[in-house]
């Protein structure tokens, strides 16, 4: 099929990003190049504008777009959760194609969207309607299967990083006044992002003192041994911990008795779980004063503290998707593909978007210490390139204190 | 007075800021030049420490101590909250003083520091002891009197707006999802935290759209109303609000069913305050989604985004207490003086620590708007320069969506 001539219809969806705009960029930038696409669209917030015939006509915009977009966190298209199930979806969407010659299709997000990018695919082959379709990867989560990682995560990892060994200073210096701070970090099912935070540490009184993932049952009691342990060495705790973090029962932590509103929504995300409730945990149960950090939707938004690595990761995929549409490549999604070499570098791949579509990546356990209450140096060796330039080497006092006369 | 020969002791107070280290620099680097001063101690966690006697010997740290102190957050030599108040303390002091000639005293805090710098400097007097004592600013609720501006709160403004219109753009992408936000920001008392969220905002889709402030009575029904009015215009609503907002009968919003724990501790800090509990008050009586970001301690401690302004003035006024030791002046906080110049500039000054003990600076009517809802075009201006580096111009497209065939 390749040298279809036709439109390009691009969407981003999902949890915005500090860099989904620079995947943005990539195709556009391409795009621009290829003599078969001529006009290109951008979905007004992904699928849902799609459904609705809302689009902007990227075609339209000044030159100087692809070059903003390189530092312009969030979701420039507009974003939606959107999963498509109805026969008249599918109708719809097949309708909005035909009758405006989209013959290229790109959908930049997770999990999800990649679903959705695999049921159009196989919607215009069914239908034999012509149209090449990539998925583009993106999350701050982390847990795409196959791609080494996803654009996007290195971002909100190093924010998560500088955040926690800044904010960790912070309850250092203050240990006469409050003792244990619990950080709460996004990532519902994958604790990649929370393991993260344990990136700027170099020595024992950095922060983090404890990293608790999904990927490990949380017990209460051993938590609550843990925290007295480090309380009693170091005088301090700091606690990053998942959002997602379950039980052996399966329930989240710190939802019990969550109620929902008059319209359906659960109240959980607004001040209750996992970090509010184990500080109060910790509190009544060992008289030790904890506060909460839990910057929610900032730690996917910091374009400001972007890894320089993930921008430009985050732009070559975007790139790829086009290129692969020139070689005539449908159905995949775009992938990074780390070499075995001492200094790290990726090569752009591919995967059938049926490999990756709703299929979760978890930490695997050599990046996860035997305690299941850190991360090990496999996660580090792993990790660390993502992020970009190096955590800063913050002073300390070289010698101890002394007692005056 | 001048000529004093003895040793200078340091100490760090209260919350902790991103350049409160830069400060300790500046002490530092000057007093090293200063004949008359032999040690230079530092009390571990403040006046904590010297009442324990314990401090560190800084001159026998590497020199290159000064350099990584000056992009080091919160403070070096351990802070503490403690407000000197019992006869035996003020004895304890002077006899510390007396055994180890201590002829120079710098305290780096904010008010309730200034009063202890002030306490201990009357006390030297009555006593006719011999010792210089300066205070040095250094807040990021930016509450001290007199001086301009206070260290610190440059670089925690500076992180305020970034975040605020990075996160602002994450709601307008997902403004199919999630439709208002609400921001809680440091600073019980002023409002000048929570106001330097609008410093990145450029146009009326940009957050925030709405700012509370302590410095205006807090009024449910009219939050509401405006709440209402912004989603109606955009969709969408970017609220930052100030940890501190009370209602006209002075109570904090959000602590009406606040417990205490076994040990007397407030809860409210945990989840509960006036975010949560008005994101609950949108989702009951307006049928919204909102969800809540309250990043904490981290508001305080990034020095990863530091405003370089505010490092260096941080480092001059470190400076400057030295530099008035060496003229013999006493018991006066070192200020930074704006001068009434097109482009921005700072002088050094100084103001008796008698009128900055305990005092605090709320902001002015006119950088507050008539609704009291939003700040005015004076504040913008005032702040702009503090934050250094301007916010980036991020894009947006320029032209509306269509609808498809």
């Amino acid at each position: 099929m390749p040298n279809l001539r036709g439109n390009l219809l691009i969407g981003q969806s999902g949890g915005p990003t500090p860099v989904i705009n620079a995947s943005l960029a990539g195709v556009l930038s391409e795009a621009k190049k290829m003599p078969e696409i001529e006009k290109i669209y951008g979905m007004k917030n992904g699928i849902d504008g799609a459904l609705k015939k809302e689009v902007y006509d990227l075609t339209q915009e000044p030159d100087d777009l692809v070059n903003r977009l390189l530092y312009t966190p969030a979701s420039a298209l507009g974003s939606c959760r959107h999963k498509l199930s109805k026969n008249e979806e599918y109708e719809q969407l097949l309708e909005l194609f035909r009758a405006n010659n989209i013959r290229y299709f790109v959908y930049i997000g997770g999990n999800d969207s990649m679903d959705t990018c695999h049921k159009i695919s196989m919607l215009a082959l069914e239908r034999n309607y012509d149209m090449l379709v990539i998925g583009v990867p993106k999350t701050i989560d982390n847990d795409l299967p196959i791609t080494d990682h996803c654009p996007g995560f290195g971002s909100a990892a190093r924010f998560i990083a500088l955040s926690t060994i800044e904010s960790g200073r912070d309850l250092e210096a203050m240990n006469t006044f409050d003792d244990v701070a619990i950080y709460e970090i996004m990532g519902r099912h994958a604790g990649w992002l929370t393991a993260a935070s344990a990136l700027g540490k170099r020595c024992e009184e950095d922060a983090p003192h404890l990293v608790y993932l999904p990927e490990r049952t949380f017990d209460e009691d051993q938590f609550l041994k843990d925290v007295k342990a480090v309380y009693d060495r170091l005088g301090y705790v700091y606690v990053a911990i998942s959002e997602g973090v379950r039980d052996k029962e399966g329930e989240f932590i710190g939802t019990g008795d969550t109620a929902t509103d008059a319209f359906g929504h659960k109240l959980i995300s607004l001040g209750d779980g996992p970090a509010a409730y184990l500080a109060k945990l910790i509190m009544s149960k060992l008289g030790i004063k904890a506060r909460v950090n839990r910057p929610g939707t900032i730690q996917r938004a910091m374009a400001s503290l972007a890894s320089e690595c993930d921008v430009e990761e985050a732009f070559r995929v975007g790139k790829a998707a086009v290129k692969y549409f020139a070689e005539g490549i449908s159905d995949v999604m775009v992938t990074l593909e780390r070499l075995p070499l001492d200094e790290y570098k990726v090569e752009i791949g591919q995967v059938p978007l049926s490999k990756v579509a709703n299929v979760e990546k978890f930490m695997p356990d050599n990046f996860i210490n035997a305690e299941g209450n850190f991360v090990t140096k496999e996660f580090y060796d792993y990790c660390l390139p993502l992020i970009g330039d190096a955590v800063p080497d913050y002073a300390r006092l070289t010698k101890k204190s002394i007692i005056l006369k």
